[in-house]
């Protein structure tokens, strides 16, 4: 049995990027998004996602002050001290720190459950099932616990996670973890078995993570462990701590060295909803395998994906596998196949000098 | 010599239309739009180019009461009773009857050109010197006279002038009017070479018309020839003819029946702009043969044409001969060839019982 008051969730909602291009911007980044046009913005349905795993004042929101007033404005029920603003860019490992020395300053005992704002999971119940023994696993035993997920392609956009097989359960001890291969690799480790997709979900007690950034990371613990937090000199103590600290993810700085990192294998419908692709596979389709937002004609249009504006008709003729978006100044036309291209259209579009991106 | 304080321009504005969608609307259709990007509207430069044929306060407008506004504001210069109102769409006959009256009223010895407002010249020399031979031939006889188009393709869209190629002069006596040929028809008139295309334009006395009407259409010179032009009461009694009158086009009431129409065979650059593809051919073309207006980043895309808002940033990748059209709250991306569709997606539109027509 878990006691709720215990159990903190951290949600990464500070990723800028503009791969979700015209929707992503630098100034409305993808976690702002209703991206699946369901009435919630991916950040709301991940805070949604631990109503039954943590009391609402346990949730915390990492992001930089730039986003501060939409996080605010997508989740009012949090106080200021729920929200935490890295200063900087400086990766993961930082900012777990920052939020987790903070947390284990009211609560020594603490489990935490480290989850990114943009993503999709599908199977929400399952998702709780997988987060609440993680809670168990990170609970009884000195764990760093990651969630796994069984990959069902040889995705190359992904991170990998290689696992011992060994042992009945679906938890495993982590052997390595691996960066987004190449093709063939991929299907090397699709067709072994024992790696799966790294969702970016952490689940580890306070003194676990404690423990492994006093080992592997003793930078990041000096400058974060003990800071004045929930003070006004909080947020100065911060930045002058990112200004000091290295840019690494919580990955290279704890994950890939410790010894105690498992992983719950697990199916939960996840999708990082890193790319256009993504959002089409895991979108319920229309006629003709469209997937459809906004008010259109089609005729001979397939296996496309088309999202614009409320109010405005979008009549289209004639395209199979293709991506039509249209969002605020900008919209894109673009094969679904090629829409690794998206990031040097952005490029061209701040060349163009206009706010675009 | 011309006298151009006789000389007259009836400019035909009134019609709606929607092939030309998403630009073109019923509640602005395509003579108010700056279809080329020139920075003047086809009806601003249906008027500039009589500029030196006649005197401003001599060029009449014919639309409908409901685009009233759109003129003034295009065409600041005229005076309400320059701008004549149809009430109801009975074709082109009624309104060249109500037009031609009331100039006649105030000059019997007028020479009038009557030309529609959303067709594109692109030689202007050669149609003001186009237009002043007409003038002339309509001055020195009671001549009817049309401008043909030397047809360059077997074009299915317009309709076709046959005239007797006696004679050295480019002015030829027509034998029939030909409506929109089927394809194998239409290239046996190009080849003929005694065909041109009809331009809807119409260069005649006030006398020739007056007496053209009483002679083929008495019932329509009898209910628009006495009416109080000029006066108060003017738009009741044009409305109550309208009424009265019968629909039918000025070719069918006049020009195929009358012995002494003539035509004036000329190279004018001249579109009628019925059609995206028409626009296409006309447009200068950018990089990859494509047409563009707007702010584009553009990858694989060729034979197109482009045309969104200004401010907006349009990123499209892999089309050929496309059509990709945005204006207010509708765009449309069609195959060029496939345009025809253009109608029916339209209609459709309508049936979405909001207002994108």
């Amino acid at each position: 049995m878990i006691n709720k008051e215990k159990v903190f969730v951290l949600i990464m909602a500070g990723g800028a990027g503009t791969r979700f291009w015209p929707f992503s911007r630098n100034s409305y980044p993808k976690q702002f998004h209703d991206v699946l046009g369901t009435g919630q913005t991916l950040l709301q349905q991940t805070v949604e996602r631990f109503r039954d795993i943590c009391l609402p004042e346990n949730v915390y929101i990492l992001t930089s002050e730039s986003y501060k007033e939409i996080v605010k404005e997508q989740l009012p029920f949090l106080i200021d001290d729920q929200i935490l603003l890295e200063p900087m860019r400086k990766n993961t490992a930082p900012c777990i720190a920052y939020a987790s020395y903070k947390i284990g300053q009211i609560c020594q005992d603490a489990v935490m459950i480290v989850a990114p704002a943009d993503h999709i999971i599908l199977k929400e119940k399952e998702f709780e099932a997988t987060v609440l023994k993680a809670i168990q696993k990170a609970s009884e035993k000195e764990n760093l616990v990651t969630i796994g997920i069984k990959p069902n392609r040889p995705d190359t956009g992904y991170g990998y996670i290689e696992f011992n097989p060994e042992g009945e359960d679906s938890v495993k001890e982590v052997v390595s973890f691996k960066e987004k291969p190449a093709l063939e690799l991929a299907q090397k480790y699709v067709d072994a078995g024992n790696y799966a997709w790294n969702a970016g979900i952490f689940i580890w007690s306070f003194t676990s993570i404690k423990n492994a950034f006093e080992n592997y990371s003793q930078g990041i613990a000096a400058i974060f462990s003990d800071l004045p937090y929930f003070s006004e000199s909080e947020q100065n103590a911060v930045n002058n701590s990112f200004t000091l600290s290295e840019n690494i993810s919580i990955d290279y700085a704890i994950l890939e060295k410790a010894q105690n990192v498992v992983v719950i294998n697990s199916d939960l419908g996840w999708s990082d909803l890193g790319t256009w692709k993504s959002l089409f596979e895991i979108s319920e389709k229309a006629q003709d395998n469209n997937v459809v937002e906004g008010t259109h004609v089609l005729k001979n249009v397939k296996n496309s994906i088309i999202k614009t504006p409320k109010g405005k008709l979008a009549v289209i003729q004639g395209l199979d596998g293709y991506i039509v978006a249209e969002y605020k100044n900008a919209f894109m036309i673009c094969p679904l196949e090629e829409e690794q291209s998206v990031k040097s259209f952005v490029d061209n579009a701040k060349k163009l000098g206009i706010e675009y991106v």
